[in-house]
This record gives structure tokens, sequence and C-alpha cells, in this order.
């Protein structure tokens, strides 16, 4: 195996710099870090262990928010049939190119092909039909964890876009606009804490503009994130109040309690594994992933730093054993990384790519001081710290990394968001990768003159949102693009 | 809402009995009890809220006890591609045709059609022959909770046999056969404990014969339950040890500890969403689904018992509060049913019905008794107990009827069972519906033959498995079919 450990050690470390080549860098760090892997039918990836993890994590935390508020599980077919997919007009224009047809099982052409669900309104709401009948049957509040398929032409990116991946579905239905519009708030601000409290990813919890909203929504309440490297918007979740729209398309109707036959409101919502995605990019660096102590798969690694010659191997090989016992007994997630036939450098280096938040080495002379070393994967500060208190001082490192992560990417964020009052500011920030806060009049046929005024020399350049908690607007304040009076701030720029 | 009040009022109950109509009784019991719902592409079926609360507490004990022993979950993509499928024959053979294809994805028919998963096997082993080159990477051992697709032309029902179904799907690679041998009774004996720990049905742990084995297995461990209405043997979960089969077909050699070549020793192993429908086969009674308290969504239901007029109705409804309370700090799955609109009749059938496997009824009289009617949807004993001791008492009670689930199952289960030694006396059970244990050559010729010489009268006899734990055979005994020596105790009978 001396071949094999002379390849480990020298492929290890990235080729790319994140801040140089960032898609390179990207595409490595992702597979190199062991989080994906390439598929042989291009545009699909597995999701390796690493990935898993991360992705159960959030989804115990979201699954046992969303059982607070009686929301339950349930699992509907993959298939939709084309009578369905049909029913909402809006929405069959918007995932109609990137559907993926079953038209044949065994050896039997299929009668009528079906598709795999892009989603699954179409799969539910012709039950929700037939289950809601009176006030009573409401509220119906199912979700769903799933796969979803949609084959999309655009360029595939791991975690970002690829052609199946792995998602939570919410779909409901309220008597009253005012309770599905207080869903919408509840939901979304459980999504904001997915990313700034989990993944220490700040987002803007805003509204989409006409053109961005869902398919035959009455509105779409987005999750954005943003990656300074690129300069790009990214969605992180949505959640669509759909009013009456798929009511109407679906005869969802109910009898209220004045004995009149009322349509329902409806909201759906969903995030994706893709958060782990934007979470990589936000936080890895040079060196590897960086993952936030929350969800990090493994919170800390032990590592007896030793020689094969020096007598005190042994005792620190107990050491780090002791260490990892104390820490599991308090609910760390801890490894330690005992294997012998790799150098201690090597497994510092290997950790560090796989993103693992703390590192404790265990030195010869830690022993006779009684003490370990830290070594925090963020910034890289070593610390020797006494084993009298160690597990307390992990935690609190370990708090303060998710803390750290959190601030460092909301300043590089905020660094990057520009006011601009005017179209001449705002061509001149979006040439500087900034995402552009903007007055604006709000109106379908402005957004596509701006799509049209910049579509030459920024590729897709669109609204991002109006943030939820809007910034004070000057009375008389005048739209940056038409000129008209403006009727809010709405966020501008490039979008994954 | 009168009319739809009355409506409820008389579709209550269960048109169908267990013991005249079992096959309507079991399609009548899931879509009334709301565990599934039919889908309008024939053979899929939702699973509503009680099937996945179920599903979610089972997938809870096996994922923790699959990571003590580090197996990891991943996720592999959903499609694959007929190169793979055929790289074992075999394989190709047993699923080729319950194969969904999809030959095109927005407007372009696809250039190479490509399948969905039927299993993974060909999806992921293309990758552990990547992964693995040498001893240091193994054991391999990765896990993924989804959904398989297997288009069966034969008779769908729901949960038992669909289209498409979630499952977990074991895969892993070892050095020595030792070692992949000792995780296929591990992973065995797991599912042992899903059965009848959790859902209380009494499963044999056995191996099947070789024309029963799984498509280029070395050898499939089945996990059989029985369903005595029916007479019929179900498999409840599978282990594969695959030998070197698929290494082989796949190329997932590493180098051994002396340097050499040598092929993986692989298993997979899998249960699946049928469990449900094998429980509520097992256990459900002409009231509906009964429910074992380790798995039921609700375990414990309090209702008021009041009317109108009655002044104590305030007094009830607040006592109802209080030990709904009581039972949910004691972390018990309970709810309380205090619609007023339903009446309390109404309510203990519903839940009846819906298999919660104990109901507390808080009656006028129980106020000035300081205790509460507990009654058992196992054997229907009602009790009253007094206040003060009453969440110790519904923990005992609990824990009683899930061990008199398991007991009443396995006694059914017991007395269908017949040993016998001659052909007549096979074919006499069998026309009884039972299973039978007879001492068998254990040859493929032999099982043919006994197909063969049963299909006119009796539908699909075939081995079920010969248990793990085998009798004694005394020597000399010889063969029901065949008068040869006997090899081995083997279970023989119709099966699902």
């Amino acid at each position: 195996m001396e071949n094999s450990k002379v390849k480990e050690e020298t492929v290890l470390g990235l080729t790319y710099k994140k801040d140089e080549s960032f898609w390179k860098w990207y595409s490595e760090v992702v597979t190199k870090g062991e989080v994906i892997e390439h598929y042989e039918i291009s545009g699909l990836f597995t999701l390796l262990p690493w990935a898993i993890s991360i992705w159960e994590i959030i989804k115990s935390f979201f699954d046992a928010e969303i059982k607070k508020m009686k929301i339950k599980n349930c699992y509907f077919p993959l298939f939709v049939s084309p009578v369905n997919l049909q029913k909402q007009k809006d929405y069959m224009e918007q995932f109609e190119s990137v559907l993926a047809w079953v038209t044949k099982t065994g050896e039997s052409e299929v009668e009528i092909p079906f598709t795999i669900r892009p989603s699954s309104e179409t799969v539910m709401y012709p039950y929700f039909s037939k289950w809601i009948r009176g006030h009573r049957d409401l509220p119906l509040r199912l979700n769903q964890w799933c796969n979803v398929v949609r084959w999309q032409s655009s360029h595939p990116t791991p975690l970002i876009r690829s052609h199946e991946y792995l998602w939570q579905e919410g779909h409901t239905a309220f008597a009253t606009k005012e309770e599905a519009e207080a869903e919408v708030l509840d939901i979304s601000e459980l999504y904001r804490s997915i990313y700034e409290e989990y993944l220490a990813v700040p987002v803007t919890k805003g509204r989409k503009s006409e053109i961005e909203k869902f398919a035959g929504a009455l509105y779409t309440t987005t999750i954005e994130a943003f990656i300074p490297n690129t300069g790009n918007g990214i969605q992180g979740a949505a959640v669509h109040c759909l009013g009456n729209n798929y009511a109407e398309a679906f005869e969802i109707y109910f009898e209220n309690t004045k004995g009149k036959t009322d349509k329902v409101w409806q909201n759906s919502w969903a995030f994706s594994t893709r958060a782990i995605g934007v979470m990589i990019m936000v936080h890895g660096d040079d060196k590897g992933l960086v993952f936030p102590p929350k969800v990090a798969p493994i919170q800390v690694v032990v590592i007896p730093v030793s020689y094969k010659e020096d007598a005190d191997t042994k005792l620190i090989f107990e050491a780090s054993a002791a260490t990892f016992k104390n820490l599991v007994e308090a609910g760390i997630r801890v490894e330690a990384d005992i294997r012998e036939h790799y150098s201690s450098d090597w497994k510092c280096s290997n950790w560090e790519l796989k993103g693992v938040p703390l590192r404790i080495e265990i030195h010869p002379e830690d022993l006779s001081n009684d003490q370990v070393r830290v070594v925090r994967r963020d910034n890289g500060a070593q610390t020797d710290i006494p084993l009298a208190n160690m597990v307390d001082h992990v935690k609190d490192v370990l708090a303060d990394i998710q803390k750290n992560l959190f601030d460092v990417a909301k300043q590089k964020r905020d660094d990057c968001i520009e006011i601009v009052d005017t179209w001449d500011e705002f061509v001149n920030a979006l040439n500087r990768k900034k995402v552009v806060l903007a007055p604006w009049c709000d109106e379908e046929a402005v957004e596509k003159d701006v799509k049209a005024r910049t579509v030459e020399n920024m590729s897709s350049i669109k609204s991002i949102c109006s943030p939820l908690e809007q910034p004070e607007l000057t009375k008389g304040v005048m739209c940056f693009a038409s000129g008209k009076p403006a009727k809010k701030w709405t966020y501008w720029g490039r979008s994954l």
C-alpha cells in the first residue's frame, strides 16, 4: 500500500483558489471534500455521507418545528398524469420544458405516458379537492420529504442545480387568507433559522416580483442568500402564497361557516439540498470545506501527534482516547483519528479539507502539561487548553466558531450591497459584482425593460426581492429605472 | 354541515369482516382507517400521515441502530443507465419486466433511455469499484432511504405490492466472507426486532432456497411473517449475501493485506413500507386498525363523554385537558378529542377504526370519583382507574397491549404451522391454509417438481424458508417430496 499512501499524500489540498477561479474551486472542493460524487448520467450527483449527515441535521430541526405547528408528513406518488399537470396553465408552462417522461414499463409502451414530479402541486391537489368538503376539514397542512426531477438544460452544478434533488415540500389549505398569510411568515422564519442559525449563512427575507414569482402563485416569499465571490444572489428557499389560483384549477371548494361555497387559500413551500451547496460556497476556503459546528457531521477531530520511535506514543494514544470519550459523553460529535498509516500532518490537512470545525491535537509535551492543543478551522487560531475544563472550553469555542462564521459572512455580504438611486449608479455597481438595493416603481414592464437593457453586458440581471423589512422610502423618491415614483426598495442583481 | 355529519355517522365501521372476506376487509380498513389513498395511476398509492408516522418511528429505530454499526447514509440518483443494469445478468433477468423507462425529457427524446431504480445494486456498485482500492478502504457500509419503482403486473395491493414504495437499502462491501456473514446476522436480527418488538408481528428468520434467493446472490436470509387468514407467508425483509458475484460483474477488486488482488464480499439488505401492511393484516379486526403502542402515531386518545345539557360539561372538558397534559408530560403520544360537533359514541368508534391502542373516557361520574375509564383497543377491556396513578397505569397497560398483541399473533401463527413427513400430509395441510414445516432434500429439481405438482390445485406453493434455528433432524428422515434423505427442515406454503 505504499504507493497508494504516496498518492493520498500528494492529492491532498486544492488546486484552485476560491477568489481566483471560483467555479473550479467549488467543483473541486465538493468532490475532494467528499460531499458529492459525479454520476454517469450527466446532471445527476450522488450525495455522499458527508452531505446526507448535514441534510439529516437540518431536516431534523425543520421537521420537529413543523410538527409543533401540526403539519403532518405524508408521501404522494412520484408520478403525475398529464391531465392534472395541465390543469393549472401557469404551472404547466413553467415546468413543461423540464419534465422527465415515462413512456415504457417492462416491455410495454405506456398507454398514457406520465411524468416524474417536478414538484407536487398537481399530484396532491386533486386529493385536496376530494378530501376537503367543509370548514371542519380545514386547515389541511401536509408536508413530504422526497426527491423531485427537473431536467433543466442549463449548466448543472452539484447541489445547486441538478436534474434530481432532495427537498421537503409543504402544501397547505386554509379557510381564510389571514391564516394562509400567517403561515407564510412562520415558514419563512423557519427557513431563515436554517440558513442563519444552522448554516451560518446570512439571508434576506423578501417578496419576489410579479415576473419572478412561482407559476400561478398570488405571491412568492423568498429567502435569498448571496455569493460574494460571484456577485450572485441565490434563492435559498421559497414560500408561495397560492391564493385561490390552484383552488380554482383543482376545484378545491368548501362549505364555509355560513353554509356558502368558498375557495380554499393555499400555500406551498420548499427547501432543498441546495442549502448545503450555498453553505459551502459561502464558508469554504482555499484549504477546503468549512462547516459551521451546528451542522457539521463531525464537530471535533482528535489527532494524536507522535512519531513511531517516540516512547510517548502509547500515552498519546491513550490521552486521545480519553479526550474522545469525554467529548462523546458531553454530546459532541467527535472522531479520533488513530489511523497509524497516515502522518499527523496529513491527517490535519485532510480534516481541514473535510471542513471539521475544531481539531484537537495531542503532542508529547501536552502530556506532562495536562493540556491539549485546540485549532479552529474558521480562523486557524491555536490555543493550548488545560484538560481540567476541556469540555466546557470546546463547547465555548464551537459556539464562537458558529457565531464568527455568520458574522464574517454577514460582513462580506453587507459589503456587497450597494444602495443606488440612478441607472448609472445601478450599472456601475453591478459591474463591480455588487447586489443593488434600489427604489423601484414595481411595474412589470419596467422590470422587463431593465432585463432588456442589461442583457448584453451583464447576463441575467433581475429583481432578486423586495425585502420584507423595507428601509424607509422618503416621499418623492423616484424609481432608478423608470423615473416614476418609487413604491418599494428592491434588490437587483445576478442570480444563480 | 348537518348533512355531512349524518354522512360521517353512517359511514363509520367496516362493511367487510376479516374472517369472511379478508381482501375486501383489508382494502376497506386501509382506506377508511386513512392509512393510504388510492391514486389515479393504477398501482400507486399515497401514504397518508397515519402510515408515514409509523414509518418514521420504525425508521428512527433502525437508522439509529445501523449508525451504531458505523453504516453511513448516502443518496444515489434515481436513474440507472442500461449498460450498468446489464452487467449482472441474473439481476437484469429478474428486473427486466418491471422497469420504468424514461425516454423523453422536456421536448426531446433521450439519446440513451434510462430506467428508474428497482433497487440500487447497479446504481451503486460502479462507484464501489471506483472507491475501493485497498484493504484500508474496507469495509464500505452504506445505506439509503429512498423510493424504488417496480412496475409489476400482478395485482397491486396497498403497502404490500405497489409500483412505487419507500424503503431503506443497505449496500456493504467487506474484505472477508466472515465479516459479510456476521453483518447478515446482525441486520437480520434488527429486522426481527422491527417486526417482533415494534410491530408485534412474529417472524421466522430463515434462508431462501436456491430458486427463491435474490438474483445473483450467494444466498438470501429472509424475515418471514405469516397471514393466518389467507394462509400466506409474506417476506418482511431480506438480507442478501451477494458473495463475490456482483464484485465480479462490477470489478470491485482490492489489494489485500498481502498485496494481492482480491474480490470484495458484499451484502445488500432492505425493508420497506410493506411492513406496515403486514402489521395491519396481522392485528386489524372487524372494528378497524389495531396498532401496537410502540408504533402507534397516537397511543392514547382522551374523550370527554358528556351531553350538551349536562352541567358537568365544562368540568369534564377541563378534566380531559388535565389528563391530556399529564400524559404529554410523561412522553406519551396522546390526543384529546374535544371536537364538539361529534358525539362521544362516534368518536369512540372512529378512534377504534383508526387503531389507537388505548382510549381514556371521562364521564360525569368519574369527576366525583377521581377516576377515568380506560378502554383497550386490543381486547376491549374497560377499567376504572384512579387519577392518582393514572400515568403509571397507562404506561403499564400500553406495555401489556404491546405484549398481548404479539402473544396472540404468535399463537395464531403457531396454530397454522403443521409439521408433515409425507406428500399426502403436505397436500392435506396446505388445503387447510396451513404453512408446512417439512424435511427436505434441498434439491432445486425437487422444488420445481413440488411447484409443478401443486400448481393446479393450489396456486403458488413454494418453499418459504429454511429456518436459521433448525429443529433436530433425526438421522434417516426422508424428504417429504422426493423420498431422498432430508438435509434440512423447510417451511412451504403460499406466499404473497
